[in-house]
């Protein structure tokens, strides 16, 4: 996550810092020691989920093939996909301009859904009173 | 995010429950009010940054037509592209099965970046180590 813009440059001006390989004792872990995933289908482009990571699950996740979380509400490794056999094999893995989000593209295994509900994607909610394209309608 | 795929159902199976629109009071904020929102570009489906909402700020991404974020480190809110004038127009929101996370797919205006760096998108940063293709390589 950006923290602020206020020294955004233009398109194609001088960057304030190179693109490079994030070593993971670099990375910004929260005060739980965990940093959020996003995941996304190197397929599709489409987000399917966002998990938590510590530095344990992410080298579990890089040396086992598979993405490994750690589960909040269990507090153990979870690979996911373990028992349903729709697991993410990581195929491209990125962190941002402050070191504390992982962007993860996966191919989808199994029956390739990624929501314990079945479904394809994680984000199939939509928020209540928002009309889209910038109406303005209120929510509450 | 999901917290188990203990009861995963085969793709096409009943699911367990109907995608609903949530409304902004029943999303699950952390303990500190917050909520993390994954910005993604509606054109193009790439993932532009990840940024910290509360129940405040979503009401004034949906009400006032840009993206406003909660700035941890800053403590206030913060309009993407308020000084830049790169703002996100949030097109589509959405929220997970967990209703933890929002996901706003977003029109990026101005100069069509993110980054404050410039770039496009803010996960510009490769993970040392990961050799992808479930390679296995070290890390450490």
């Amino acid at each position: 996550m950006q923290s602020n813009d206020v020294n955004s440059t233009a398109a194609g001006a001088n960057y304030t810092e190179e693109p490079r390989a994030v070593k993971p004792e670099e990375l910004k872990y929260n005060s739980d020691g965990l940093i959020p995933a996003v995941i996304q289908d190197a397929r599709t482009g489409a987000v399917l989920m966002v998990g938590y990571m510590n530095r344990e699950s992410l080298r579990r996740t890089i040396e086992g093939g598979k993405v490994c979380f750690w589960s909040r509400s269990r507090k153990v490794y979870w690979v996911k996909g373990e028992s349903s056999g729709n697991f993410f094999e990581p195929v491209e893995l990125y962190t941002d301009c402050d070191v504390d989000t992982l962007l993860i593209k996966v191919r989808v295994h199994g029956k390739g859904v990624a929501c314990h509900t079945g479904r394809y994607s994680c984000f199939y909610n939509t928020i209540a009173g928002f009309g889209g394209q910038g109406s303005g309608e209120r929510f509450d």
